[in-house]
C-alpha cells in the first residue's frame, strides 16, 4: 500500500501505541482521585503536558488537552466569542478555513455575531492589508489557519501577529492542525493567543488534541463539570491519549529540518513528474507552501473516479479534505482561489508523511500517468 | 492491590485494549475518506454503532459517539436547551446530579435559562410528585440521573417516564453513566429522549462515550465542522475507541443477572461487616440502590486521612466523586440528603466492579476495622 492521504489521518507510530497500552493497562487510575494510584495517573498527565509544552516552546500551564482538532477549534472560537461578547461581536477569518472553523463561525453568526471573511489570492494566501482594513472597534477575534489543509498554502501568521501587536484587545487564534511538525511555527513569537493541534495528524491517536491558550487569555468552556484542565475542559482526562500525543509529537519533531527537506524533495519529485502530464494542473503554489501537500486537477476526470482507479493499484489519495469528501460539491477552497468549477471537480490531494519515500513517489507518478491515459481514452470514446 | 474505586474509573479489559490496538494499527484510515481504506474504518465504526445500539436496545441511528460522559451530558443538556429556547427557558433537574449536569445547568442559568432543582429525601431519591409540581408551560427539559455516583441511589426513572407521557414537548435526559451494566434500564420503555454513557466506567477506554438521541429529537451541536455523527458531533471519529467501547459494553452486559447478584452479595457482605464498626454510618440506602456502591462515614475521621491510611495497605477507595475529590468541601450530595456537615466530611465511597471478589471484601472489612481502631486511638489522644 502507498498511503498518500496523511492530511486526512496518519498511521500511529508503534511507540505511540505501546505507550498508550502501558498507561491504559498499568496506570488506569483517575487523575482526579485523591489516592496514590490516581496520583500516578496525574503525574503521567503532567509529564505529557510538560513534554508537549516544551516541544511547542510554551509553558506547561498553557496546554489544554482536548478530544481533537475540531474540539480545539470550536473551544477556541466559541469560547473566545462567548467570553468577550460584551466587548464586541465582530470576528474575522479567511474564506478557506477548515470546516471546524468555518462552521463554528456560522453558528456564532446565528447567535448574533458578525463575521468578515478575508478573501485569498490565486495561491490561497490572505492579504494582511485586507485583515487590517477589516478590523473594527468591536473586533474581538481573528482566526487564520497556519497551513491550508487542501492545498498546503502557508498563511502569513508572522505578519498578522506583527499587525496585531497594535491591537492588544483582539484575540488571535491559529488552526495549526495541518502544519505541526512540517512547517515550523513559533507560538510565542507570533503573538498567538490560541492555537489548535490534533494528534492523529502526526502519528498520534484519534480522539486526542490540544489547545494552546496563552497565559492570561480568558475563554469560556464548552464542557462544564468536574473542572479538569483548569476549569476549561471538564471530563475525566484521557491520560493514555495525552501521553501518546506527547510521544507522537516528540517523534515527529525529531525528524527536524532534515525530515522536512526530505518531504520537500519528494514533493518536488512529484511536482516535476506530474507537471509533464497533459491536462494536469497543479494548484499548490511553489512559494509559501507546506512540503507535504500537493493538490492538482486532471481536466475532464472527476476526482472520485480517479481516486477509485488509484485504489485499484493500492494507492490512497483524496479529493479535498476528508471532512468534506463525501459532499458532491467542488472544493470551496479551490473556488476561492479562482479555480473554475469544472477543474475544481477533478481535484486530487496528495499528502505525505515522514514515512513516505521517493520510490513511492516515482511509482505514484507512473501509475497516475497510466491511469490518466486509460481514463482519458474512456472519456474520449 | 484491591481496587474499590470503580465509580471513578475501571481497568480496561484486555480484549478491549487488543481491539483498540488492532483497529488503530491496521485500520487507521479516516472513515470520512472516499477511498476503500477509509471505507474499512467506516465499516468498523458502523459495526461498533450497531453493536452498541443492540446492547442498549435502541436503533443504530440513535447512537452518537462522543469523547465521554461529560461531553454527552453537556451535549444533551446544552444542545437541547439551545435548540428549544424559543419554546421555553425552564429546565428541571435534581439537587444531586453529577457536576457535568449541575454545572451545565449553571452555565445555562447565566444564559437566561431558569432551573428548578428537585430536592431528595434522606435516601437520595427525588419525588415524582415534586417533579410534576415543578413542570411549567415553558419547561423544555428534565434531566435526572439514573444511579447517583456517590451513594448509589437509583432514581425513579420509570415513574418519571410515565409522568412525561402526558408532556410530549418536554425532553427527558438521563445520565446513565454510573448505572450501565449494573442496574438494568430500558431506554425505549421509559420515554427517555437523551441518555449518556461513558466507556471508562465499564472497562472501556477514557476519552470515549456515547449519547443516545431518540429518533426525531432535535438538539444543537457543541462542535461544528465536518458534520460527522449525522451533523451532531463533528470531528474525525475515534474509530478504535468506539470499537473498544462496543466490546467493553458487550463484555459488561455478558455478566448479566448473575454478575449483578454477585455484586450485590459483595455489597451486602461489606454492609454487614462495616455495620458492626462503632461510629460508622452507612449512607447508601438498602432499597433503590445500585449493587456496586457503598458510601459511609467514619465519625471523627476525615475522609482524606482514611483514604491515605487504606492506600498504605494497597486498598483504593475514594471520598466523593473523583471529579470533586480535590475540593476541600463536604459532598453536596450528602448534605442534600440531610447528612450533617461533620459526618459528610468523613465520607468514604467503595465502588465495585465485576472483577472484585468476596475475598477482597473480607480483607477490606478487616483493614477498615484495624484502621478505625488505630486512627481512633490517635484521634482520642
Amino acid at each position: 500500500m502507498i498511503y498518500f492521504d496523511n492530511s486526512a489521518t496518519t498511521k500511529p507510530y508503534k511507540e505511540v501505541l505501546d505507550s498508550f497500552i502501558t498507561v491504559s493497562s498499568k496506570f488506569f487510575g483517575n487523575p482526579s482521585s485523591l489516592h496514590s494510584f490516581g496520583g500516578q495517573a496525574e503525574k503521567l498527565l503532567t509529564q505529557a503536558r510538560e513534554q508537549t509544552a516544551k516541544l511547542l516552546g510554551v509553558k506547561m500551564s498553557e496546554i489544554y488537552f482536548t478530544s481533537g482538532g475540531t474540539e480545539s477549534n470550536n473551544l477556541a472560537i466559541k469560547g473566545a466569542a462567548l467570553r468577550n461578547r460584551n466587548k464586541g461581536k465582530h470576528l474575522i477569518t479567511s474564506s478557506i478555513e477548515h470546516p471546524s472553523v468555518a462552521k463554528a463561525m456560522e453558528q456564532l453568526e446565528q447567535e448574533g455575531f458578525e463575521i468578515t471573511y478575508i478573501s485569498v489570492d490565486d495561491t490561497g494566501r490572505v492579504s494582511v492589508d485586507e485583515i487590517e482594513r477589516a478590523i473594527r472597534k468591536d473586533t474581538i477575534l481573528i482566526s487564520i489557519m497556519h497551513v491550508n489543509n487542501e492545498i498546503g498554502t502557508i498563511q502569513p501568521i508572522e505578519e498578522i501577529g506583527q499587525l496585531l501587536i497594535a491591537y492588544p484587545d483582539i484575540l488571535f487564534h491559529v488552526d495549526a492542525v495541518q502544519g505541526i511538525g512540517k512547517v515550523p511555527l513559533s507560538f510565542k513569537n507570533n503573538r498567538i493567543d490560541l492555537c489548535s493541534i490534533s494528534s492523529h495528524k502526526f502519528h498520534g491517536l484519534k480522539g486526542t488534541g490540544a489547545l494552546y491558550i496563552r497565559e492570561g487569555v480568558k475563554i469560556d468552556p464548552l464542557f462544564s463539570g468536574g473542572n479538569q484542565e483548569r476549569t476549561l475542559r471538564s471530563g475525566t482526562e484521557n491520560v493514555a491519549g495525552a501521553v501518546a500525543m506527547a510521544k507522537a509529537l516528540r517523534l515527529t519533531m525529531e525528524n527536524g529540518k532534515e525530515g522536512i527537506e526530505q518531504l520537500r524533495k519528494i514533493q518536488t519529485l512529484l511536482r516535476d513528474g506530474l507537471n509533464k502530464i497533459e491536462g494536469l494542473k497543479i494548484h499548490t503554489p511553489i512559494q509559501y507552501s507546506a512540503p507535504h501537500i500537493l493538490n492538482f486537477s486532471l481536466k475532464g476526470i472527476k476526482s472520485e473516479v480517479f481516486i477509485h482507479a488509484l485504489e485499484q493499484e493500492d494507492i490512497f489519495v483524496s479529493t479535498t479534505s476528508a471532512c468534506s469528501s463525501k459532499k458532491k460539491s467542488p472544493s470551496k477552497t479551490l473556488l476561492a482561489l479562482g479555480v473554475a468549477e469544472e477543474l475544481a471537480e477533478s481535484a486530487i490531494r496528495i499528502s505525505l508523511s515522514f514515512e513516505n519515500t521517493e520510490e513511492e513517489a516515482r511509482t505514484v507518478i507512473q501509475v497516475i500517468e497510466k491511469t490518466v491515459n486509460q481514463l482519458g481514452k474512456v472519456m474520449k470514446r
